[in-house]
């Protein structure tokens, strides 16, 4: 089943279910109205939405246009950011001159991330200054269902209900300055966009095997392709793991969003190549510049600037697009 | 107004009218059902509410007791919470081992807290074990409108909604090693726990000033006097500055909870006296722990242990319970 949620006025759009092929939706029946309000009573939730799915099967529904549609969840009560790939926390440690922290392989990585007022797929990326160093990060996320404290690795599997990306927008230039403080991200880390779709783990078929999805990330930047890295290499802790970590001291409650961190494979034992030399690239641009300061002392590709675009999508084996696409713009906030 | 959430059953609870004394309350307007749905369209709201008021005040309605209330927001959007007592970062920097962080009196402390499962204000805390270091944290807290990116503290002065206590509780054994990650609070913040009552400013009358509440907190540790820190001192920065710093790069959406961190008063230059020696007390185990350190060389007050009960209350200069009462014991989870 794929899942979206249409732009209505109001603050929660309207829930609608999605064809396969990206090409129609249906309203959801009134009974669930919002994406919330189907992952609040998710049982009673999926067998009602299968109708719909059933509608749009015969052919019934309205054109999709992915800019018509909000985040899946335009807000939501939690939106917890694993960083599961070794090598993404390898290189950015390395550009923050910061150690890697203890215990990194032993104990997954998950910041809080401020979940009240998602971008929808389209939005631009609006900022007060381009010199924030502004970057894209391009993850996948799942929505689960009510996860009860304590819960194992295991019993955290059955919990994921739906699966999306994300571009999780950061602020190289504050992150330094505010993780110094202590007290984590805030300000370095301003809205993140969701993907137009959110798609059930079925829908994915064998590529969502052992909590991870095993198909490549498709980041381009000002239409140039940019990353390509594979989303089921090199993620050191799985969906399963992130959710049983975040649940150990506090229950989830349904809607929840937990991301996987910024994908990012290694090249052999080396960190990736750029796609021009034959590499998968990247999912944001703080790693390219750590491999050209490695290589030549400085960074030369620059951060997102205004009139910058972003494009991020998944696509299945066959080259259809999963999710929809993430398709931002940077501009001046106000202008 | 005061207003609350009455335990129905559902995720989000029944949105209440309480009186003034808190003896009685009235069901809010079925436009309005919870506290969310209020704050979302809150103009509509106030003039719909305020009939309630009227009925109330006619000695109308039902009993008011606050173990049938849930937190006022049982599930938020956000939980910014900043650390704006001076007295209390220094200690607990001092107990920590940790420096003073750069601009701590120019710029906010603000951390991303957990929004989606609050505790009822009379929950028990349920820990997998008190040998976490459980401590409470006595605090304040607002509930803000809408604020636009950008917003100046003058202009977010007007932006605070609602007022209420917060017990944001702390597990002191994993803040050490979580914090040295660089990723800010997770497995270190357990679900806190909200006054049952959510109050407007103007309730306040001339104690709320200069967005701070001018009144004692008072915190009782199984039944015996252990702070009543005025929260009008101390406070570095205002609710204003904290939502200000809060918005600077991305709107909040309205029922956004801010919280001012541990009401925390020094003693003269001195960090404050246990009450039975004279002086406010404190309003988290970590402080007294670390003048006892200072003192004797290591803590003598235990963290919370099970069984162990936390009172946190605010009295206006009658001595009315404001917000009522935040009264919580300390259990194992699942036992």
């Amino acid at each position: 089943m794929k899942l979206a949620t249409l732009r209505d006025g109001s603050r929660d759009g309207r829930l609608v279910i999605v064809s396969k092929e990206l090409t129609r939706y249906q309203l959801a029946p009134c009974a669930f109205p919002t994406l919330q309000s189907a992952i609040d009573d998710w049982a009673s939730a999926h067998a009602a939405l299968s109708e719909a799915v059933n509608q749009l099967e015969a052919g019934q529904g309205h054109p999709f246009d992915a800019r018509e549609m909000m985040s899946p969840l335009p807000r939501a009560y939690q939106w917890a950011d694993g960083s599961a790939y070794i090598n993404h926390i390898e290189l950015l440690r390395k550009a923050r001159q910061a150690e890697m922290p203890a215990g990194f392989l032993v104990e997954p990585l998950i910041y809080q991330g401020g979940s009240d007022s998602f971008l929808a797929p389209t939005d631009p990326i609006l900022a007060e200054s381009d010199s924030l160093g502004i970057d894209l990060e391009a993850e996948i996320a799942v929505i689960v269902d009510d996860v009860p404290m304590g819960i194992s690795a295991q019993e955290a599997s059955e919990k994921v209900r739906l699966v999306m990306l994300v571009n999780d927008v950061t602020y190289r230039g504050l992150t330094k300055s505010e993780l110094a403080k202590g007290f984590g991200f805030f300000q370095s880390k301003p809205s993140s966009a969701f993907s137009p779709v959110a798609v059930t783990p079925d829908e994915l078929g064998d590529v969502w095997d052992d909590s991870r999805v095993h198909l490549p990330l498709c980041v381009d930047v000002n239409g140039a392709p940019f990353g390509r890295a594979e989303a089921g290499v090199g993620m050191i802790f799985s969906f399963a793991d992130l959710i049983c970590h975040a649940a150990r001291t506090r229950p989830l409650v349904a809607g929840s969003i937990i991301g996987s961190g910024t994908v990012s494979n290694k090249f052999g034992d080396q960190p990736g190549l750029p796609i021009h030399e034959g590499g998968v690239g990247y999912s944001c641009l703080a790693e390219v510049r750590m491999i050209e300061t490695i290589r030549n002392g400085k960074p030369s590709t620059p951060f997102l600037q205004f009139g910058d675009e972003v494009k991020i999508w998944m696509e299945d084996k066959m080259g259809h697009s999963i999710f929809g696409v993430i398709e931002q713009k940077v501009l001046p906030y106000g202008g």
